[in-house]
């Protein structure tokens, strides 16, 4: 199958069954999005996995008591730094040193840009550049699902300071940007045979060629 | 090759060589943004996709001279509403209504439901709220291009304002919120063999099973 074929295969789903989903295939879906990319590499977030069952109720509760926070297999609960902080820089790079074997020194100049380019943000910025980031993960697990014909809703219907405490994100230094359900359609789940509803091509592209 | 061979292939291609890329693979990409998800549907955002050398010059220059603008065969500017209006929404419900061969009456409950949690956003609040359902485009497009082969980098490095003049945008009502160069890498780019470094799964992920 294409990705195209992939793409026209998903929907957002709102009605999940209860069958389980592989292990293998929850497992290609978290490394799609731990290897997506992000601004520079430094991936200012993390992606809560909640397979607790008695966690994920307190989560419905907290959105709007949607019933695929309860029906889903998981929940990836994307979370952006609240603050983008010279010390994530720096783990970052003593990454980048240790993983390609190359002295820290030669990457000064990297981490004093990224460093400006931070610094020159408010810190409500720097929530909205993390969670642009954790976006860009978001769109790549919603194509990994697809590709291991794993059902997902991507959601932001739900209380993000509801979310951070049941999870514990303040002590992480995280906050709750947007979240996925993943899981298998039900067969009751109408949605599932619609049309796909999309701008035209015409609407879409502005061609500047 | 696996979703995830796609992921470890791509990289943030700082030097393209001059080589055309086939025009159905930018059509797949291009196809594939396209049918990104976005919050409700709404796709409150367009590409600009710019194949005119003249124009990606005039980008470069607008984005601290980086050469991806000027080698790349295209940029694709993902551009967010400046502003989300209920008009918007209306085409959207009318573009249901049609793609689905539904009465527009129906759909009312969920329009007011979009309206109402647009319309408690402030403006600057709407921009970033539609520039984030842009970011998920570019994942998508992101693993689109690498699983067809084609080459990257995504920017955040140039002036939005700029790049709005440039390209004429605010009389469509958009502002730039994130470009994505494609083309080829070139042999010469020495990034493209260098191990890739993400946060290890440890650091990456919270479980809560």
């Amino acid at each position: 199958m294409s990705l195209l074929q992939d793409l026209q295969w998903r929907y957002a789903t709102k009605k999940f069954n209860n069958e389980a989903i592989e292990e293998a295939k929850l497992e290609v879906i978290l490394e799609a999005t731990r290897l997506s990319a992000s601004s520079s590499g430094l991936q200012p977030f993390k992606v809560i996995v909640v397979t607790n069952q008695d966690i994920k109720l307190k989560l419905q509760e907290a959105a709007y008591g949607q019933a695929q926070l309860r029906d889903s297999q998981a929940v990836l609960v994307f979370a952006g730094a609240a603050e983008v902080t010279e010390a994530m820089i720096d783990d970052y790079m003593q990454n980048i040193a240790t993983t390609r074997n190359v002295n820290i020194e030669s990457l000064s100049g990297f981490a004093t840009s990224i460093k400006g380019n931070v610094n020159s943000k408010t810190k409500e910025e720097q929530q909205h550049w993390a969670a642009k980031q954790a976006y860009i993960a978001l769109g790549t697990a919603l194509v990994a699902a697809a590709n291991e014909r794993v059902d997902a809703c991507p959601m932001e219907g739900f209380v993000p300071a509801k979310f951070d405490e049941i999870l514990g994100l303040a002590e992480h230094g995280l906050k709750s940007a947007v979240i996925m359900c993943v899981g298998l359609r039900s067969e009751e789940d109408k949605l599932a045979d619609m049309a796909k509803v999309r701008k035209s091509k015409e609407d879409f592209f502005i061609l500047k060629g």
